[in-house]
């Protein structure tokens, strides 16, 4: 189900169709959890749902419940597999509001005490770098 | 229902009782909003499940359920009560993930086009602004 607003030509979009890749940690029936490719601290993932809405104003209940509840998974899995102090959670919805891909997602970024988090620079990730905390999250995940 | 990490004397929970006051927008079954006191725009809510859980590592999920579906509803009626161009939703969880109260919270803030947060400075707003964005927040909800 898709609303009125949504773009299907976005790039979570064309992930979720296998059309881009994506470095992806994590998939059930209703969401996947893919690394945010600028992340904003080691570990930092992306929860989208599986179906089309623009952000939390179009969203169905069904898919935002599915993707909160990813969402606490991931924050405990990083906890583990980043020895995190702390997550911080950001949802953002329209340009005003920091959303960059029209497209709902959660991030969900492990945070280290007196670690700030590192500026949106636009500069992609280490491929390799990317590879290796997205393995660290696996293997918590299978843990 | 508490997890064992949880204070019931944060001031969430004492609001939550009815021993401190605030400026509460909005309750259903299982959440409350009030208005944040340091608001970052105007306009700024917290969501607050009503049992008591320390963060998304322990809440329960009926509890994170709730919360998120009153987070939706809030979004949808602060970008009315507002005229928003966007929604920031900020969920922090430990002091390195920016918490401040430990009982689960969401924050729902209203942004507008080109106008960055405001600083946290630990100042706390004008009752009576507070009181009159707190109204425009009931009188969108009721209509």
């Amino acid at each position: 189900m898709t609303s009125p607003s949504y773009d299907d030509q976005n790039i979570f979009a064309k992930i979720l169709r296998g059309e881009l890749p994506s470095e992806k940690v994590y998939e059930d029936e209703n969401t996947i959890v893919i690394m945010d490719i600028m992340p904003r601290a080691d570990g930092h993932v992306l929860v989208l749902p599986k179906n089309g809405s623009r952000n939390i104003m179009d969203i169905e209940e069904a898919d935002l419940t599915a993707a909160i509840k990813t969402t606490q998974k991931m924050a405990r899995v990083l906890k583990k597999a980043f020895n995190a102090d702390g997550i911080t959670i950001h949802q953002f919805n329209e340009t005003a509001g920091g959303q960059m891909v029209f497209h709902t997602h959660f991030h969900v970024i492990p945070r280290t005490q007196g670690i700030t988090l590192r500026p949106h620079t636009g500069e992609m990730e280490d491929s390799d770098k990317l590879k290796a905390n997205a393995n660290k999250i696996r293997a918590a995940l299978e843990a």
